[in-house]
């Protein structure tokens, strides 16, 4: 298994408390040593740094806590490899250009015989992973079900069908997803995903897996909204909202802005 | 006008000699200060560096001089901005995954009136420069011309093709061009591109723009051979080079494995 992050913020905001936490599962509190990967979207552009290496270990994963990049939307991986060699290519997120955007995809879980039940025809995979077999899958549903309408993905309009197409691809194994456009974040629990949503009056919060306290008074103002999105709860003194299996939800600049429940096998 | 670098090496190499001088250009002794970007090829993945600072000054490119990354295959620019506001999504190189590979590409020039000389009907760029727009209106052709030949595209065999499509490109202005998918590095010159080949027997080899001297002799051994490509040389005593107008050259592991010349306007 693997573990997911995402923030989704109405101003851009550092990741670096939160990927703290996370990095310490990749290798030292937690068993995710086979690779990480973060993408920040900047407007419409996005920076992605991965490694193979434990995030413990990773310089890269270093440069990421110490220098504060500040975003409204990232998504971040870190991986205990059960499909697919521990090798660049097979490390998340993936990111692919879609009408006109950065699609940002990460999965946690494993998917059994899918290159037999989820047959792809026009994007093809470039590593050996079960996740990006089944983004490109995804892509080709997508696409099949807007032709004739000029092609044009629309992450937001398409987020029911987005659901659905997660709970066919849960049958085959496990499936939390985290997909992005640069603008939503549309996320799909299998069977664990959290959330939490950080607003005024800002309180304190310390980490789980490292000796860190962040007080967000002093971070933020009073406007500001920020969603963070983990496999499991980051910190120890927050409530943290657990998924229902088969619910997703999108979030647009720290809100929920559409939700659902799928059926799970 | 910007600055290319690229490398094609048939063993994984560091770059940190080469991108020590480029990025002194990035601000310092040269005026592309309008951000910068690299990206490292392992395997079928790759790791892309980018930043809209000037590269001089950026955190990110002092992390990538230190930290010495190894590859076969780098593409590496820095730009001053002609087309397109100064910001990541402008920022070279571009990264899009073809036919289960990852295709790197990289613009120096400018174009004029590419929007209606260069329509684009499948692959839609994400920024507003004419780089990138060119780099899709080239895709859609790629595509158009292996459609029913199952739809997968070869870099190597669509070589010649390329280098046609490319002097279509110059047509509009100044069209020098690096295209990779990952083994196999394009070359187009449509005014200021070279090269050299490092072979043993090894020498030494001095910066233009930065004091910095390397004996190549102690970081390799008999059989490494490496080709380095820029607009214009970065060092002062080896002999450069210097490709024709209309030229383009296809390196793999080094070496030269095709070329053509094209007819320029």
């Amino acid at each position: 298994m693997c573990e997911l992050l995402a923030m989704s913020a109405n101003v851009p905001t550092d990741i670096c408390f939160s990927f703290s936490g996370l990095m310490q599962r990749g290798g030292n509190t937690g068993p995710h040593k086979d690779g990480w990967g973060i993408t920040f979207y900047e407007g419409k552009g996005c920076r992605n740094f991965k490694d193979p290496l434990p995030s413990a270990d990773s310089p890269i994963a270093k440069l990421v806590t110490e220098y504060p990049i500040k975003s409204e939307l990232v998504i971040c991986h870190i991986r205990q490899a059960n499909s697919g060699a521990i090798c660049l290519e097979n490390t998340h997120p993936f990111i692919r250009p879609i009408s006109g955007k950065n699609w940002t995809y990460a999965h946690n879980g494993q998917l059994a015989d899918f290159k037999n039940k989820l047959p792809i025809n026009n994007n093809f995979p470039i590593g050996t992973t079960d996740s990006e077999h089944a983004y490109c899958w995804l892509l080709d549903q997508l696409e099949a079900k807007q032709q004739g309408k000029g092609g044009s993905l629309c992450l937001r309009n398409l987020a029911p069908f987005i659901g659905q197409l997660c709970s066919e691809i849960n049958k085959l194994g496990v499936f939390n997803l985290l997909l992005s456009d640069g603008d939503y974040l549309f996320s799909y629990c299998a069977n664990n995903l959290h959330y939490i949503t950080r607003r005024a009056p800002f309180g304190k919060a310390s980490l789980i897996d490292a000796e860190m306290v962040v007080d967000f008074q002093q971070e933020t103002t009073e406007k500001d909204v920020v969603t963070v999105i983990a496999t499991q709860p980051l910190t120890d003194d927050e409530n943290w909202h657990k998924y229902k299996p088969g619910q997703w939800v999108v979030f647009n600049g720290g809100e929920v802005v559409l939700q659902g429940q799928e059926q799970v096998n």
